[in-house]
């Protein structure tokens, strides 16, 4: 399962809010290049000397979305449960934290000795449809849930993919996809998909 | 990191104590081909009329190691934690529970209406190694823990291999694995390789 806009809100919108700083509020529309933005936005956060210690600050109070806790309480009592997201650890830690420390797949930063981040490293390219394939490989039938254009690959590749929370474009131009809104319809999508036969 | 013998007790020796039938102490050092030995030991269950209700009771009153829970909280704290073990979701259920719902990858029961085991499924051979070698393809350098024959192949695979709570044969015959026996040293050993420099 995806992680920002799924369980937890999109956290450098939420940054950008709590520290005032609108040029935090790039994504992935404005620079469509993943390495391209991060740069950016560590440029950013250099300019306005925000550190690790403020940004974790910011990060707790921000919390996971309303129902999140319950839900993935009730999806470890079941399955297997992964989280794959192209945040970092240190970033998603105090949210990690308050969902109980369910596995969280993702990149990693490099802070310095002063608190500042120097620097991050992505795990691999593509990385939620090869840890799909991954499982898939390791003999499992996977149920993917994401919410955006960068899950597509995943929810394609997986043997089974839902939307939840997906903006309405995306809803439309993959119309293969059950969409959810709320926990309680995606957990019985979940339930659906974990009862089809296996083909 | 294994389940059994490193984090909870052996299941099955812990049942046969708990139910009085010798027959379940037969272990791999009995019968060499797991699928053979699951067999011989899901009849003995059928002969004496045990449920996976009563199964559930009796692994719910086993519970972890001591120090387990605290063990994996530690390293929940700081790394992605994946349990990677021979045993059946069902069975490890009540025992996860109790370890706060880490990420567990095993294989899983077949159980009738009437409460009844009637088969199993194996999710893929050599699942552990497997289950390794698919992690480092995803960009992850890995520490595998585990304390017996069946988990050398997965400790050969990682990056660093542990050997926890293992049999002083096991420690012989595989020098090249720093072997501890408790989890304050099994801490300093995963601290220790990961801070080693990448190769």
């Amino acid at each position: 399962m995806d992680l920002e806009g799924c369980l937890v809100p999109e956290i450098w919108i939420r940054l950008a809010a709590q520290t005032g700083i609108d040029e935090l509020k790039v994504t992935t529309r404005d620079i469509k290049d993943y390495d391209e933005l991060m740069s950016y936005r560590l440029g950013i956060l250099d300019k306005h000397k925000i550190g690790m210690t403020q940004l974790r600050t910011a990060i707790e109070s921000i919390g996971p979305l309303e129902g999140a806790l319950e839900y993935t309480q009730w999806v470890r009592e079941r399955f297997p449960f992964i989280i794959l997201s192209d945040t970092f650890y240190e970033f998603a830690d105090p949210l990690m934290k308050q969902l109980e420390r369910p596995t969280l797949l993702c990149h990693q930063l490099e802070i310095d000795a002063n608190d500042r981040i120097v620097g991050y490293h992505l795990r691999t390219v593509d990385g939620k449809a090869h840890a799909v394939r991954s499982l898939q490989d390791n003999g499992f039938r996977v149920i993917s849930i994401g919410d955006s254009y960068n899950d597509v690959t995943m929810l394609k590749q997986a043997d089974q993919g839902i939307l939840f929370h997906a903006p309405d474009n995306v809803i439309e131009e993959f119309p293969q996809f059950p969409a959810c809104t709320n926990y309680e319809e995606l957990k019985a999508q979940i339930s659906k998909a974990a009862q089809a036969p296996q083909s």
